[in-house]
């Protein structure tokens, strides 16, 4: 049974103590909140602590704050040599405060507040500084998640943009689609299927193979006419540079 | 019960004729076809023909060509004054020749050849130039699928400008991510699961309400941070406006 104690009280810590408290290989000791109000809800008051010198010994504590306060959360924590990790896509290992054995547990996916997640699904990227303390993430990731990936700070970093194209951005063209239906008195309804279509295909096809539409098969007239549809500047940038960019990928073939 | 040909042998073409055989409102009459054997697979051989003399009577006949053929093929039909609809997107409805009564039959999907397609949730976009037209084609679309909307030509091209949006442009998002992972050792899969959920999510909210990441809360530190890590210029470029047009949306509000 792997002993953990989360600190934080946002939507990643929200979720990860529900994820711990539901599972019968984990005991989740105790939660450092600021805000003991925000998590009353998900645990007993006598298991949440605004004291960081209130924290009793556990395996490892997770970090679970906004990415500029996990140094200073690090610092301020009064033990030393015990494993410390935290949940963020961006920071380094190094911004842990070095008195204690520093790690990464960075559960990759896009947490709403209202919405219940699957954790057997989520990807979680794990990073340690040594062998030992590496084992003890994976037994706990395991414990939760079937998706677990040993990971460093440089491919992490370079994961966390993978994700903002294929989910920030992606759900920005979800929205310059939204606009254009609304702007023509069309139901967005109507894209859902094919938004979710789009996403299933890339489960069983390369992006690559999956690749469709005018720019991938150089129909300029069919470009040329969607240019001059989009009287919106910024979206007629984004529609030239993304269709340049389909363009030249095919000739990389 | 609805009496339909079909006129092509491609991706739609085919699609359609499998959703129309396996349907107890439709009689599939006949598949005019250049190519007869790219659907021998499909359906027997005496119900298709290469010469458009031997088209029966039917009470509408689909023209599943690709969008330079549709004029020409209209103008071939040895017929007059019978419902003929097209399937593009793109195309309009004065594209048909105006001999025979000329609507608009277009499915909204991304068909791809080898993976079969549930037609319930396909929405199907519906034009014609009378009413009675209107009826038979709804007729027809409601047999195969739950969303049947009605979409003049105008509306069509919107349709087919957010298409592109969400599908074309998200599927070359999700390369790029793909592309990224790539080049720093780092498996594709691990990006899946948050794929998914962004396409789940606006099921639920508003496209503008999932927007999440470094743009949206205007976090720049770590926009920095990526456009130092992005040395493809393209994809840098793509970066750039992306967070821009999410910024600036944001100021929008």
């Amino acid at each position: 049974m792997t002993k953990v104690s989360i600190i934080g009280s946002g939507n990643v810590a929200q979720h990860l103590i529900q994820a711990f408290q539901s599972n019968s290989e984990i005991e989740l000791v105790q939660v450092g909140a600021r805000n003991k109000e925000r998590i009353t809800h998900l645990l007993d008051l006598d298991r949440i602590t605004s004291d960081y010198n209130q924290l009793q010994f556990a395996d490892l504590y997770i970090i679970a704050v906004s990415d500029d306060a996990i140094a200073e959360v690090s610092a301020q924590l009064p033990f030393e040599n015990r494993l410390v990790v935290h949940t963020s896509g961006t920071v380094t290992l190094s911004a842990l405060a070095t008195k204690n054995r520093r790690g990464v547990f960075y559960p990759l996916q896009t947490f709403s507040k209202d919405k219940a997640v699957d954790f057997t699904t989520i990807p979680i990227c794990l990073e340690t500084e040594n062998e030992e303390d590496l084992q003890t993430l994976n037994r706990l990731a395991n414990a939760i998640s079937n998706a677990v990936y040993k990971i460093n700070s440089e491919q992490r970093k370079a994961l966390h943009v993978a994700a903002v194209f294929v989910n920030n951005f992606v759900n920005h063209l979800y929205q310059i689609g939204n606009e254009i239906c609304e702007n023509n008195q069309i139901p967005f309804e109507i894209l859902k299927p094919l938004i979710q279509e789009t996403a299933n295909k890339i489960v069983t096809l390369s992006p690559k193979e999956a690749q469709t539409g005018p720019a991938k098969r150089n129909d300029l007239t069919t470009i040329e006419a969607h240019q001059q549809f989009l009287t919106d500047a910024t979206q007629s940038k984004i529609y030239t540079l993304l269709t340049q960019s389909i363009q030249n990928n095919g000739k990389k073939l």
